[in-house]
């Protein structure tokens, strides 16, 4: 079968940073009080919208390449409900009729997109597929809630995906992702549809309007989901940690990412970019993609694995050969 | 490689009925002009969630057969912003741990999942995979734009995607998509995300949290970029309207389902339900396949002609050998 390759990443930071010193006051709680728990010295706080943020990653990724055959926008907060955030995107970028869509599976959006990315490059739909993750969700955060206000950051990253040239051992191997709704509540923007529809006067609080998580469960959940997740994609490709180069996980939290050494990822292995960035939803995975590949983290022939956890609550690892 | 068979369909209809002379009064229109408008004499009114809503049809397309390894919700109008609806919809279907995540292309939005459905099964990563769009996005109809208020309704539809078996003729031979972001402003809602913030004193109107459209301009541009898209499907595919047995095709309005004539294609081969249901947005293209075929209309071995427009504004066919 035809396989594919990341062939290029980029990334975007808005240049405003805000560090927990600054956030410290916003959410009535130390600046020592964030960086221990949350692990997140410093995140950027976008003064541009997520179409210019995601046009700005993706020229990087793109180069002096030609333009993709399709655009898939993985992104959790959107411009507007209709049209999907994919049309902005595609004319922000000076493009036109390009297909275009967008894939919603919150932090594992991107991962989503990749693996249906891989399909249709193996299934040969299309040659060249740019995959792009934007997030300008920080006007979102609830400064009541301090323990999720402080995890949160904007950015942006995308990926090109084409089919790997002959001779060469890139290849999208095997993906597996789980949901299990009964940690639906656990990472919560209830708004913005139809539960809580944004005019309706008793139905929808302010509140439902901001990002709600807690922590603690969406930790202890996770640590049992991913362990189920990563028995199984190991045993169908009889793989154990140690055989992985890099480890390019979803940068939910700090304990999140140091929660890769109970799998077996030394830190080493395990690119972290929490302290730097915070959470930054969908575009988390391909930043840290595209962060370790820009800083040389990365070599062709390397085998990663690369996933994470989302709201749903999901669980999602792929198994590439970069 | 792999051919792809849609095995099985299933809708649901919410069983409150809004007729053009009811909605009369609410958009300050005759009867006769919505019927002769909009062609629409009457739509659904959906009086329970949209989890629900696709669990319905989603039990119906499943029938008893095994769950499926995958779930796409290809809805527009979703419960909330986080997490998405897929883990809702799975939750309601009383299941647990199969992979979900949502596509967002507005009308197109289960077109596009069948045509990632079908790479994902030509790939082998799944085979069995249910696609599901539900939409209750009536409540959002702007009574001061009777125009736009008289298309929508609301209904679930829904179909599980598998390997053809040996010695069969079923396939999802091929699509086209182009979307051309110079009509993104045709059809919105600008509400629900970071443009037009729920919880904003300022940014935010009434308007901006309910459906707008401009139905003239989205007619002429479909028009012009239909006939782009199917010129190019046809000359890759060496075929031409003749040779298709039936036309799937997204019920926009009357006046949009009408097109199809000028396209090649007699009212005897367009399977139209405009007139009972409305504009169904997602849903609707699942819809008339459901319908045509819970109605005998689709023998194996037919080729269909599958698609419409989006807001975006996207164009996308696919040509499916049933």
């Amino acid at each position: 079968m035809q396989r594919v390759k990341i062939v290029s990443t980029g990334f975007y930071l808005p240049p405003k940073v805000q560090t927990a010193a600054e956030l410290a006051p916003l959410i009535g709680k130390s600046e020592r009080w964030i960086i221990t728990r949350s692990g997140v010295a410093e995140r950027r706080i976008a003064e541009e919208p997520m179409d210019e943020m995601a046009t700005k990653a993706a020229k990087e990724a793109l180069g002096d390449g030609p333009p993709p055959d399709c655009i898939i926008n993985a992104s959790t907060t959107p411009l507007q409900l209709i049209p999907d955030s994919s049309p902005f995107i595609q004319r922000t970028m000076g493009m036109e009729g390009i297909p275009s869509w967008s894939i919603h599976a919150t932090c594992l959006s991107f991962l989503v997109a990749l693996n249906n990315a891989a399909a249709l490059i193996e299934s040969k739909v299309y040659k060249r597929i740019l995959i792009v993750s934007a997030e300008a969700g920080t006007p979102f955060r609830d400064f009541e809630d301090p323990k999720s206000a402080a995890l949160f950051g904007d950015a942006a990253a995308a990926a090109i995906i084409e089919p790997t040239p002959h001779g060469e051992s890139s290849a999208y191997i095997d993906w597996e992702m789980n949901t299990w709704p009964d940690g639906a509540e656990l990472t919560e923007f209830r708004g913005a549809g139809t539960r809580h529809p944004p005019n309706h006067p008793t139905k929808t609080s302010e509140k439902d309007n901001l990002f709600q998580m807690k922590g603690k469960q969406v930790y202890r959940q996770a640590l049992l989901r991913i362990k189920s997740n990563l028995t199984e994609l190991y045993t169908r490709n009889k793989v154990s940690p140690k055989d992985f180069d890099r480890l390019i996980m979803h940068q939910a939290s700090g304990p999140a990412v140091q929660m890769a050494e109970a799998f077996g990822f030394p830190p080493e292995k395990t690119v972290n970019i929490i302290g730097k960035v915070g959470n930054t939803i969908a575009a988390s995975i391909p930043l840290v993609l595209a962060t370790a590949n820009k800083n040389g983290l990365l070599k062709r022939g390397d085998l990663l694995l690369v996933g994470g956890t989302g709201a749903g609550l999901s669980v999602g690892f792929s198994i590439i050969r970069w």
